[in-house]
This record gives C-alpha cells, sequence and structure tokens, in this order.
C-alpha cells in the first residue's frame, strides 16, 4: 500500500497562505514531516487557476530542495501538470494527477506519461458526474484504460481513483467505494487503484475517527494507494494493525519493530 | 450487533479475587459500568472448576441484584450453566455459553435451551481442536445446527461462534475467521454468528488498537453479536462508526447524537 501525502494542498488555509508569500520554509517542513512519518509520495496540489502553474513550478522545486521523494502533481489543469513536470527532478518517479475522460486533460496529459513512463491517476468520472453505482463507475474506467492503452501507455502505471464520497451525504457511499474497488481489481487486474481516504467523512464530526475506521475496510477490498495525512498518529496506526490482520506485515515484524521504537500510537 | 460485555471473566484476576471473596461490590460495579458503557448483555465467567457452579449462582445473584439485563452463563460445565438459568429471574433472555459437539454439554444444555427458548452459543470446533479452514468450521457448524435442530429448538436463537485465534500465531489467522462468518451466513441464513473480538491481540502489544481495528472487518463481514470490553472507549467508537459507514445507522442519526452528548472518543 502506497501512502500519498495529502497535507501540501491549498484547500488547507495554511498551506494557501504559503504559496501565495512563497513561504518556502512552510512547504519544506509539510514536506519533510509527511516523509518523516511515512509518506510514500507526496501530493502537491496548489489551488487555484491564477498563476496556478507558476506556484507548481515553484512548489516542486521547493519541495525538491530538501527531499528527494515522489511528487504527484495535481491539478485538473494539464498546464499545471506540464509546469510541475518541467522542474521536476526526478520525472520518470512523479506521478500525473489527474486525467479525466474530458479531451483536454487526455490530450494534455498523456503525451508527458508516455514519455516518461510516470505514474498516472485517472478519476472514474464522466461528464454527468460520479456514476451511481459501482457497475457503471467500472464502465467509465474501461473507456479511460482503452484511452491510455491506445496511446500507447503500460497499464502497470494506471491509478484509477475509485472516488470516495462522504457518507453524510447519502445512505450506502462508503460502501460502494468498497464494491468498486472490488470490482474495478476484478476486471482489470493490470490497473491499481487509489482513493482519498478523507473525503468519506466530510460534514461530519470526528472526522479522524471515521477515516481511521474506514482505512481497513479500504485495505481489505485491495486498494493500492492511499491519499491521507500521514500527520495522523492514530491512521498510520490503524494502517500497521490492518496490515498484521489482513496478511500484508509477515510475521507481524513491521508492527512489532513500530511498538518497539515507539513509532506506534496505540 | 449485540454488545456482550466480557469483563466478568475470572481470567481477570480482580474478578477471580472478587469470586473469592465474595466481593459484591466489585461485580456489580463492573456490571453497572459495562451496561452504562452500551454492553447488551452481560457475560459471566466464574472460571475454576472448584465450586463453579455455586459461584456461578452467587454472581448471576449479585448481578441481578442491581441490573436487569441478560446475561450469558459462560462455561463449558452444563452443572454451572444449569446453576446460572436456576437462579436467573428472566431465564428466556439468558444466554447458554456454549456447547460443542461433546455429548456431554449437548445433553446436558439442550434440554434448558428447548424449555426456555433462550439464546445459546454453539462453538464451532470440534474433536481435533480449531478447524483449519472456514470451510471445515461450516461443515463442523452443519452438525451443529442438525443436533440442536433436531432436539427440536428453533433456530433463530443459536449464535454460532466462528472462532477468532491470535494473528500472532501465524498468517491469515483474522482472515480466516473473516471467511468463515461469511460463508457461515451465506449457508446458513437463519442462524446468528458471534465472536469474542479481544483473542485476534492475544500475544501482540498494542492489543486494543489491533482490537479496534478489526472490529470494522468484523462488522462488514456480518457478525451478529461480539464479545468486547465496552470500557474500551475507542472500541465503542470505532463501532459508532464503523455502523455509519456500513449503512447501519440511518441518516448517521446514532452517531451525531453520541457525539452531541459526549459520548463519542474521538
Amino acid at each position: 500500500m502506497l501512502i500519498i501525502g495529502e497535507r501540501i494542498n491549498t484547500v488547507r488555509k495554511s498551506i494557501a497562505w504559503a504559496v501565495e508569500k512563497k513561504d518556502v520554509e512552510t512547504i519544506q517542513k509539510e514536506a519533510v514531516n509527511q516523509v518523516k512519518a511515512g509518506a510514500d509520495v507526496l501530493d502537491v496540489n496548489v489551488g487555484t487557476p491564477l498563476k496556478e502553474a507558476e506556484n507548481m513550478s515553484w512548489a516542486v522545486k521547493v519541495i525538491q530542495e530538501v527531499l528527494n521523494i515522489p511528487l504527484c502533481i495535481d491539478s485538473p489543469d494539464p498546464e499545471t501538470i506540464k509546469a510541475g513536470f518541467r522542474v521536476s527532478r526526478d520525472k520518470r518517479r512523479t506521478w500525473a494527477n489527474s486525467i479525466t475522460l474530458e479531451k483536454e486533460r487526455i490530450e494534455g496529459v498523456l503525451p508527458l506519461v508516455k514519455k516518461y513512463n510516470c505514474p498516472l491517476i485517472a478519476l472514474c468520472i464522466d461528464d454527468k458526474g460520479i456514476p451511481s453505482t459501482p457497475k457503471k463507475r467500472v464502465e467509465v474506467a474501461r473507456t479511460t484504460i482503452k484511452a491510455v492503452s491506445d496511446f500507447g501507455i503500460p497499464l502497470d502505471n494506471l491509478y484509477i481513483d475509485c472516488l470516495i464520497e462522504p457518507v453524510s451525504v447519502g445512505q450506502g457511499k462508503a460502501q460502494e467505494t468498497l464494491a468498486t474497488i472490488k470490482m474495478m481489481k476484478k476486471t482489470f487486474p493490470q490497473i491499481k487503484t487509489v482513493v482519498c481516504l478523507s473525503a468519506v467523512s466530510f460534514g461530519l464530526p470526528g472526522r479522524r475517527l471515521i477515516n481511521r475506521t474506514f482505512l481497513p475496510l479500504l485495505v481489505e477490498a485491495g486498494v493500492d494507494a492511499l491519499f491521507l495525512d500521514p500527520l495522523d498518529e492514530t491512521i498510520m496506526a490503524t494502517l500497521k494493525a490492518a496490515n498484521i490482520l489482513l496478511d500484508k506485515d509477515e510475521s507481524c515484524l513491521k508492527y512489532i519493530s513500530a511498538y518497539r521504537e515507539g513509532r506506534l500510537k496505540i
């Protein structure tokens, strides 16, 4: 399971402010802390359309000054993704996040993914929004997979975002995501799946409790990568416990060593 | 999901001591606290063979002095179960815990269950111990179910203990339990399932973390009743969160009211 640190995102006020003011220290600190806490990849989302590409270049450079870790260039705008890749030191390990079936995004991002053979995230939404059933999401993914494959891109690096909707907006939303992941893995064994954990708790109190309770269910469903906040120690501890329960930590060795080193919030 | 409070059990030293010394206050306090914390049923296990039946009568009486809640008379010894029932005020709501395929236990306990039409727990073990695969556990359950049914007992009140083994003893143990519960529910839709949550973490540090991480997986598998420690607030909060994620709490109403009343450890 890959952990994509979600904290460098201008939906957070402190990050929006740091990007606006070009506050190098805040961005670097957020990056370093997430990696220390166990992130494998760092998402970088610099928000508003105004100067987005320019801000992305700045953020990527700033993070690279202190870390050598894969970055996930997160924008609906292909020009911003290109700007991130332009300054990225290790383009083959940089993630393009994301495409949909929109022509502009496909044509803007796929050439770059093909050139660098890098990971790509595709959201399984269509022009009507988020499909209402797991089956429909799989059908949208089928079209995306075909587009990616037709472009000559190998599917091993494709991550389908199976989409999490808040449980607060309607019944069965979390279960739809779990069913989508399972169906996606079964239908397309070659591709990988990803979701953004914290979306599940939007609009409710006790968000971290809900997020960490959802986590073992996602691991069991077989998700390959998760956007989450690695500084939430209870989430990271839950992930380690889920790994021993679901046979992803042989002889519980990682769990026990985390405990011994005081890295396990119990 | 029924919560069976597990704390009145002489594996705990304080309880063994209280039973030995006939310390009414300790037993009553444990009982009341568990009910306040959300237990639906209270397990009563008074341990050692020496004077077990006598101790069971005492404990049941003592708890009934302060509470009107279903008790779960927990013993491998039919005479102890009978002793508990003899003094039980509300025999129809009292649980008989447990039988196996052992002749003595079947013949000792089933007449009582038939007479009172009360809940019964059957462990799915045979004379070789815990069957190694979910399929074999279901086969043992099939024999038990036949024995119970042949005795003229309706199956609605039968809880099959699908058995949790510690993850520390071997790979895939937690997943075997999940698979057993799912297979059991599918094969015998009429019967119910139960497990003892805390067994999963035996032999490892951070037991509560492991227990609460396993909980949502058990809820998803469809378990009907759980032995757990209701005084562990993180377990109870996780259960409430699992219920909103798995569509067992309409419009998140119970979750939100627990939060508003300060009953949610987040």
